[in-house]
C-alpha cells in the first residue's frame, strides 16, 4: 500500500526549472500561485528532496488563512504532513521546512546518515530511516501509508522527480509552463537523474487536462500503468 | 534585415528532445508529423545544428508529394533552402541534408574551418563564411535574408536554438509536448548551451496558441520583442 502520488512543478516554456546556477525563479503568477495552494491544501503530506531546501529553504506550509481554517476545520494540522528526502540526514536545524508554521515533519533518511545528525534532527521531525545508502522511496512510501497518507504531493526537485518516476512511484505529473526561456544544458529540468536510455523504459502519459492559466497553460498528465508489464 | 525565425521541437513532458545518449525517439505522432510536413513546406528555408546532423542525419525534405507539387507550382525547388549551422565545416559529405532530395544547400562555417574541409563541402552545398571561430548568427542571417530567404524554420538542436535565442534571433517558439517521460540532467533540451543566469535576460513570451495534437500538446509562443530594450 502507498499513497496517491502526484507531481507539481513548474517550468520554462524550455523545459526548466530553474537556472544553470540553481536560483529560484518566478515562472508562474497570481492565479498559479492559488491553485498550488489549493492542491497543497488538499494533500496528506508534501515532500521534496534535499536539494531544494538546501538551495530554496522552502517552508511548504499553506498560505491561505481560508484554507489553513478548513484543514483545522476538518480536524487537521494547518499544514500538510512535511516530507524530506534526505539520505545523510544534511538538513539544516534551521531550515523553514522545519520551523515555519505548526504541523507533523518526517526527513527520510539511510542507513548511512550519521546517528549525530539523525539524533539532531529528532528534535525537530519524526526521522524514518528507510534503505542503506540512499533513501528507499518505495519503503518510504510504505511507512507514508502506515500514517495515514493518502496524499502525497511532490514539489521537487527534478533529481527526487526522476528517482520517483524510476521507481514506478509516479500517478499524476502537472506541469505548469512559463512565458519565459531559461536555458542551459546544466539547468534543472522536471526529472534529472541518469534518466532513462531506451524507450520502453518511458512511463507513458496521458494526457487529462490543458488549461491557461496566468501567462502559461497548465498541464495535467496521468501516469499509465499497464506500460511496463507488457514488455 | 533578417528573417522571420520560427523554432519548431517536439519535447517530452519533462522538457528533453532526446536521450542522455542523444538517441533521437519518437515523441510526436501522425498528425503533428504532417503539421511539421506543411510548415516546412510553407518556409523558404529549414536550418540545424551541426549536432543534429551527426546525431541524428535528417534530410530535412518536405515529405508530401501534394506539398511538393504545390512548391514547384509556385516556382520554388521541392523543398525549402537547407542550412547547417557548422563552424568548423565537420558536415559528412554524405550527410543525408546533403545527398537526399534536390533544392539549394548551405553549410555556414567560421573562419576557423579548414579550408580543405571548406572546399569539399563546396562539391555539394554553398559554403558562407561568417564570424572567426564560431558561425556568427547574425551574419548569417543577413546572408540569409540576401538570398531571398523571408521565412527560416529551425528544428534544432538545444545548442543551436539557445545561440539564437541568446543573439535575439527567435520570433516564434514553437512546442510539441509529448505524452512521455525521458529524464536525464545529462539529455538534451529545447535550450542548452550555457543559459541565461538573470531573470531579467529571460526572453518572455506571449502564449499564441494552444492545441491537443495526437496524444499531446502544441504551444506556440511568440517572443516579445521590448523586452531587453528597457532594461
Ligand atoms: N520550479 C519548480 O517547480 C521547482 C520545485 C522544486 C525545486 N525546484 C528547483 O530544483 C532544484 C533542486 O533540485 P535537485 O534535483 O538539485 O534536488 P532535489 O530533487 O530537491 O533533491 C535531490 C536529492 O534528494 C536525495 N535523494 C535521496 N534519495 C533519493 C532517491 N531515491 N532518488 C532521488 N533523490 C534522492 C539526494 O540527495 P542525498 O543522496 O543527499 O539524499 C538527491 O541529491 C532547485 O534549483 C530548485 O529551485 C524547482
Ligand atoms: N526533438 C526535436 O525536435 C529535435 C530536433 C532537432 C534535434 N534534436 C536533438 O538534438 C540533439 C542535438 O542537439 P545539439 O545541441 O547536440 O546540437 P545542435 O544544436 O544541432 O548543434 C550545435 C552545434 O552547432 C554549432 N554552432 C555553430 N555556431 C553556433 C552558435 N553561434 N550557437 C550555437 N551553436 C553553434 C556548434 O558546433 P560547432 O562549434 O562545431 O559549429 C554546436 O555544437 C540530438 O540529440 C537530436 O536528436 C531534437
Amino acid at each position: 500500500m502507498r499513497p496517491y502520488i502526484f507531481v507539481n512543478l513548474a517550468m520554462s516554456a524550455d523545459g526548466k526549472i530553474s537556472t544553470r546556477e540553481r536560483r529560484q525563479v518566478k515562472i508562474s503568477g497570481a492565479d498559479d500561485f492559488k491553485r498550488v495552494d489549493e492542491i497543497k491544501a488538499g494533500a496528506d503530506a508534501i515532500m521534496v528532496g534535499i536539494g531544494t531546501v538546501l538551495g530554496d529553504d522552502p517552508s511548504l506550509t499553506v498560505k491561505s488563512p481560508d484554507l489553513k481554517a478548513a484543514r483545522r476545520a476538518r480536524g487537521e494540522d494547518e499544514h500538510p504532513l512535511r516530507v524530506v528526502v534526505d539520505s545523510m540526514a544534511r538538513t539544516p536545524l534551521d531550515a523553514d521546512i522545519l520551523c515555519k508554521g505548526e504541523g507533523r515533519r518526517i526527513v527520510a533518511v539511510s542507513a548511512a546518515a550519521q546517528a549525530g545528525r539523525v539524533e539532531a534532527l529528532r528534535e525537530k521531525a519524526e526521522v524514518v530511516v528507510v534503505g542503506e545508502q540512499n533513501t528507499d522511496l518505495t519503503l518510504l512510501m510504505h511507512e507514508l501509508a502506515a500514517r495515514g497518507v493518502g496524499r502525497l504531493m511532490v514539489e521537487g526537485g527534478g533529481t527526487l522527480i526522476w528517482g520517483l518516476f524510476r521507481a514506478g512511484l509516479v500517478d499524476e505529473l502537472i506541469t505548469y509552463v512559463g512565458s519565459i526561456v531559461i536555458g542551459g544544458a546544466g539547468a534543472p529540468t522536471p526529472a534529472d537523474g541518469e534518466g532513462f536510455a531506451r524507450e520502453d523504459e518511458f512511463p507513458r502519459l496521458e494526457l487529462a487536462g490543458v488549461e491557461r492559466v496566468d501567462d502559461g497553460v497548465l498541464l495535467r498528465w496521468v501516469v499509465k500503468k499497464e506500460v511496463h508489464s507488457a514488455l
